[in-house]
């Protein structure tokens, strides 16, 4: 049976996650899925076989277009195609909710999306900039055939406005991660979050990244260990998008430091930033509160009188260190929860094998 | 009758057009447009009025994709949905053609971009970043509705692509630009190119940017005379795309700094960058020569016996000159090829007055 | 007799000037010059001739280290030697004040400036992040002789913080512009302001830029009806330094924005960016406000009941107007202003004949 | 006694480290140190203690100026004040030796540079960009005192141009790393290397960050198992200085992704990037040798007649590996060879307790 890292009893960092250990720990933050797997056998563009879906994480159930969340982008290796980013990074808001898919859907994906901010959502405006990230899983999917349709949006997205949206998320073989794989491992989607009694954090990444002999579970070298089972055809390239949620009132300046954090937690696992990854990191504040002032230079513009010197942004070390351990862990449940898959043309990704990390991990000193 | 900048005796700047002052005269650069106006009266979303269309433009015509070309991408006020570019900044090349269309538009005729690369042009690969660029239409189109389909796609990359793609360009309301405005005039397609001995350099622009009392025509405050026919209803904002071809080896890094360059003539023509823009520039290189050495790191590294002591990529500077000029010409070549268009619920952009110009300029002591 | 753009009746751009028509028009901003000019004739290195200085721009007079001013920094064209921007762009304040000066002295400028910061202001710190711009003087002087030391450092923040600092500005051959050229003329310090019921924004710049035949006063082509008294030596490179100041409450985001436009106005005067330029944009504001909330996010953030849909910070686009207007009229200025100058080697920049250009701006229909 | 992480037996990656497992492995590459130890005590500003330094970090020993190494620069997290960065990173060349120092030394020890440039090199022009890197050693040194003078500059350029700065490299407490502080324990300057058939990487960094809990040697949560001999007064805040040094053939935009991947291997030793860090990576070429061309654009550019259809840069992921795992190695063994030091107010750094690490690497699997 597949289980999460916690479940296992492997504990990233040393903050404490919240009650789903999943993105939707953040208040109003929403997650669904559609998954398509279908068929088998040799691939016949347009035809199969399709495993393939979309994610859909919302910011908030209500008004996203209306009242945008502060946020911010960050392209870490940018060999990727995702929608909407430069936007994001200008004028420091989303408006759209966030959809992760395969690679060449992208653009049909980010149309659907449109339909669906008009028709389900009656936004007015003749302006919208829709967020779509992607990674590569042409080598268990029909990537070429782009099966992924309006249809398939409107699932992952109805679902995520759905009461169930905000509660536990469904991690592997599941939306835009169903054909990813990981250290050529079965990948896909993983999530966790930190809580503090100051706010939450949760981070949901969309695995396709690594090779075998570099993965690293909380340090320890479980790749090398599980060089036996490495498949002969490697994993050539690879991606991850990640995306960082908090309650906390950050402005866009400071989400685009968290966001650059993520990419450490990424480093932790095994991650060297491969040549043909697209690496980005998508980060967003839910909170409806103003910024607070010592977000731009610091506590200094408050507490003029006390003299004091420094820019203290100091509490956002937390928010960092909560980035990192939650986008670690979130990447190794990618891993964990992701079961065996056949796909086009009977490629094959292999499950990480539970009971061997737990020899090694134990044997390592860690369990 | 309509005539373009040099025709009423304007010449901006001090170097040479080329033969059809057009972005195709660098060599093996092609333009198509397909062009979309139907209906008239009031808004009917999904119905019309229509008033849209699809630029496209190839850095060569023959293996885009296999033989890339080198570009950069520069986001200068990046309230846009331009697609494609982040990766393009990132690897400093591109190719699929480059597309301009109606903002809401941007990701079907990515999609059909990618359908083009893999029916027509028989691409084999499992990714591509297909490059289109938008401004918003909505105030003469239907912009809502999205209008431009796969066939508009198709109509505008087979102009491209046939013979005549490389010839002469038209301009004002044609394919992406149809619907555009420029200070409050009807804008749209414009281009533009200057030659030296060493190169050729070519500019295309898609104007949707200005505000009346802005507009200067080589340095001449023509909008303020023109005050007297401003429309009632002010252009509320406005973007600009500018696409610069050159034949001339240059890396990507160079390009980038060519594509700031371009912002300078926009600015020429009375920009403030609005707060309100998707102002990008894509620059490229059609050049397979390898990029000259002192691309990077100055002739010094060549020539180290001589102790040279500068960065000599002093040959730029006129490469920045000729896109400084053919960005400023071609944004008046727009507004003054484009004719009055009466778009949906009857708005109205007229043509700018081309006999008051020249009464102006010539007031002014410019004709 | 030198006289500023508008007392020779040329208005640039449509909104009024300040009081000083000058940086020290935002309320609270000083500057301070210390000017070198020693010795004539050939250059001997380390002996002169000297024409070099400093000019330092106070963001407040009092409690500079401890209330941050909210600033940002923006590098056009980044050949140049800067100090203290990139931690500028990153923390999204200044905590000293800004100093100009001549090329090779800009690093022992900071150390002194390091100096002021601990012995006359009393600041208690062990980090602080001097803020010093300059450009290549050494046309005129002896620049490698670095002749620029504390005692003028100390000279040029002693008049910025005497009660004369928040007055009228010294304009042309002063301070940190004393060797510079521009437009193949005589250049240095320029400054003009512009003012509306909301705010109040004011630039400095220390020009030496700009190729003779390139230059334009609102848009005249002055530097073509000049080229007979062109000096047979070519200006061979150039730069500009642009600060801007202004008190309305604009985030750091906000003010990156506000010092992209200031090299529009650049652009109107004849630049385009010259390959060996090292123009860099400083930006900031003394509010002493809290961000106002729609400065990240719009109005929206504020408005959700109203369902408003854009991002509302239409209010910049007079900011930048008012960026792209003074800064086009302060680099006129330190033209006008500036008288001709003998250097090392009998090197020499003539001034600008106003006579002249008050001929030439007739004749174009301007006066 | 010290000694490196190789000599514990701790094999950092997979990779082969060079002869010196320094950065001076890569050919030409040279290192010199000048290290002030003097006073112990109370503070006195201006008089001491004293623990600073110069470390010389020269990308060849002949001709730096006049032939320029291919350069990048990547800002991690910018509160700091590097010096040059920006023009390395506009230009993507390195022309003088690169110094690293304490903080508020930056400037002089630039300006010394400068003078080093000319009196000793002879270089002739009027402009020179010193690359000069920082971080905070106040916690020991009178950092306010300022003690690094224009001798210290000399030198350690004077060790670095002398035969034996090619050679093996000090580590720990020496030069520019002299008053340093990592993970709460005494850092300073590590340095490794790696070395394929094709390439020789190597690395230089001056240490200053990061908490106890989270030091991790080789993925083994050191920092929690030394928990108990944490010090009362917590290490505030931290930042980290990187050099790469190779002797492929890369372009400045490589170098640039290859300075990236640098923070990767800092992640892996226990950073987050604090609030309060400068993190600077510089990275160089020392290949002569023209950039291949498939540095811009990719294979395809020269097999275009295989339509091969991605932009082969797979060689790079090799690059990237030794940077990442050479990073991580100089980080341990700038601890490992760091001595405990006790410095103003009797303020003291111990070294890590090699012995007991060796006992927590052994428990965990690892030796």
């Amino acid at each position: 049976m597949r289980v999460r890292a916690r479940e296992m009893g492997i504990e990233i960092g040393s903050m404490k996650p919240g009650r789903y250990n999943a993105i939707t720990d953040v208040r109003g933050v929403a997650v669904g899925h559609s998954t398509i797997i279908e068929g088998e056998g040799p691939l016949i563009v347009g035809e199969g076989p399709v495993r393939a879906g979309v994610t859909a994480i919302l910011p908030r159930q209500a008004g996203i277009y209306e009242e945008k969340v502060r946020a911010a982008a960050y392209p870490y290796n940018a060999y990727g195609k995702a929608v909407g980013l430069l936007q994001v990074m200008h004028m420091g808001v989303i408006e759209t909710p966030i959809l992760l898919t395969d690679t060449l859907n992208t653009w049909r994906v980010a149309d659907a999306l449109i339909d669906y901010m008009y028709e389900v959502l009656g936004v007015e405006a003749t302006s919208i900039n829709p967020v779509v990230g992607e990674t590569n899983g042409s080598y268990l999917n029909d990537s070429v055939g782009r099966h992924v349709g309006k249809e398939h949006v409107y699932e992952a997205l109805d679902e995520a406005f759905s009461p169930s949206g905000t509660g536990p998320v469904e991690e592997g073989n599941v939306g835009g991660g169903t054909p990813m794989s990981g250290f050529e491992f079965k990948g896909g989607i993983g999530t966790s979050s930190r809580v503090t009694p100051e706010f939450t954090l949760g981070v949901l990444v969309q695995v396709n990244f690594g090779r075998r002999e570099d993965l690293r579970i909380d340090g320890v070298p479980v790749g090398k260990e599980l060089a036996d089972v490495k498949p002969r055809k490697a994993q050539k390239s690879g991606s991850v998008i990640v995306v960082v949620a908090t309650d906390l009132a950050l402005s866009s300046r400071q989400l685009w430091k968290v966001a650059r954090r993520a990419i450490l937690g990424v480093a932790r696992t095994g991650s060297y930033g491969s040549v043909h990854s697209g690496d980005f990191v998508i980060a967003f504040s839910t909170s409806e509160k103003d910024v607070e002032p010592l977000a731009e230079g610091g506590e200094d513009r408050k507490q003029s009188s006390s003299k004091k010197h420094g820019l203290d942004e100091s509490y956002l070390n937390l928010v960092y260190r909560a980035t990192v351990e939650a986008t670690e862990e979130a990447v190794i449940n990618a891993l964990f929860k992701a079961e065996t898959m056949i796909g086009r043309d009977y490629n094959t990704r292999v499950a990480i094998p539970l009971d061997r990390v737990r020899e090694i991990m134990s044997r390592y000193g860690r369990l």
